[in-house]
């Protein structure tokens, strides 16, 4: 098994905290215990306060593009150092709300920054570090915000154009088709639907999982009598 | 000319805001009205939100190597575009108290973050801008920590070992030997003297630059009369 890294991702109100909680479930369900949870950006104390300067509706600055990208960046390598690394060291899963997709497709799709620029940043940062999977909940701007703003009043980045959104949603919809770690689920569907595709999606990658672990001890345990 | 934006540069204690006084003085001497100061970390209010984020002593957590450097430059790129190239669109003098070469001599020298790295993403996040000139003021670390604690308490990155500084010295001057736009002042020098310094450079840097504009007029009226 590659990673225990996890990724939630989807725009605002998708449904990626409520998936978490599920996924969160199945794999207590699988006795795995000690799950850490990430949330992004965010999930350090540095993090946390760039996530705060990031997501604030500053009256008479707007803050660059760029400056957003490398605060995401920050944060993201804070968190991956701090805490994501060091849990899979101790072999603990971990289970991201967002991770580094949502800068290729908010800062990417969104503020249309060259793809290029981020992928040659993230390479410089996080070298060839990511999740093992990544759950896509995909659903249109419309919904996801509606659902989103019955909570409350809408941050900076929340506050974006429906055409800002809409961006972000293909460039997700895209970079899913051409990365096989990505998986689409439809997150138009009712909340049980949904959380049933999470568990069928999931029971398979684990049972894959666990034949290539299989394949992989066979393999060595051959290797060691043929020795 | 190229531009009007002159930074100074050097380790903490060096005399940079000293010297940024009497060079404001020294331009208002010469005629030039509503000059604009900057410091880096900061100069926007998202900028100074990230200084004090990158000063700050965090009792639990490290800031990583990483996350200083693109939070450096996220801070650099805001002020970059939200200051200094407005004021030198509207004609004004910009009078930096530090910029890019402190990234250079502190993450790459102080951090050892491979300088190829920070030139590559000096390039994709600020293009070709730079200053028109650069002082630097040379001064061994243990005079200029000596000039600064006198403050009061020491921040995050004045808390840095002697090594630590002298790594970064070092890349101060070898940057300034390969970059003809920085120039070096010995700053162990008394005031009196290293402020004497700082006039005869200017003076004759502004010498050149008349002169390269007198000829630049000329041959473009040359040329007007010819066609
Ligand atoms: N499939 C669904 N159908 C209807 N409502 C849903 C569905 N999934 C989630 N919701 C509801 O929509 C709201 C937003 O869900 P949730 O907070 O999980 O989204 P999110 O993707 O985490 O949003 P954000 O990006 O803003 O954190 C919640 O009230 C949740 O109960
Ligand atoms: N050449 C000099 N000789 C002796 N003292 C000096 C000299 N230059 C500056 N000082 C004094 O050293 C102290 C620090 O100077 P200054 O604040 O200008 O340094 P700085 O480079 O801006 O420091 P920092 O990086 O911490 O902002 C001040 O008290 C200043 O008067
Ligand atoms: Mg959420
Ligand atoms: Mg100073």
């Amino acid at each position: 098994m590659k990673s225990k890294f996890i990724v939630i991702e989807g725009l605002e109100g998708a449904g990626k905290t409520t998936a978490i909680d599920n996924v969160a479930k199945m794999l207590k369900h699988r006795g795995i215990k000690d799950t850490v949870f990430t949330r992004e950006p965010g999930g350090t104390l540095l993090a946390e306060n760039l996530r705060v300067l990031l997501k604030r509706n500053l009256e008479h600055e707007k803050i660059t593009d760029k400056a957003e990208l490398l605060m995401m960046y920050a944060a993201r390598v804070q968190l991956v150092e701090i805490v994501i690394k060091p849990a899979l060291a101790r072999g603990n899963w971990v289970l991201g709300d967002r991770h580094d997709l949502s800068s290729q497709a908010y800062q990417g799709g969104g503020r249309c920054i060259d793809s290029k620029l981020i992928q040659s940043l993230r390479d410089t940062v996080l070298g060839n570090f990511k999740p093992a999977i990544t759950l896509y909940l995909d659903v249109p701007p419309e919904i996801g915000l509606e659902r989103a703003c019955s909570r409350g009043s809408l941050d900076r980045i929340e506050k974006e154009s429906l055409k800002f959104f809409e961006r972000v949603r293909q460039r997700y919809i895209e970079l899913a088709k051409t990365d096989q770690s990505i998986i689409t689920i439809d997150a138009t569907q009712t909340l049980p639907q949904v959380t049933n595709n999470i568990y069928l999606i999931l029971q398979s990658w684990f049972d894959r999982q666990e034949k290539t672990n299989e394949m992989v001890s066979m393999a060595q345990c051959a290797l060691s009598t043929d020795s």
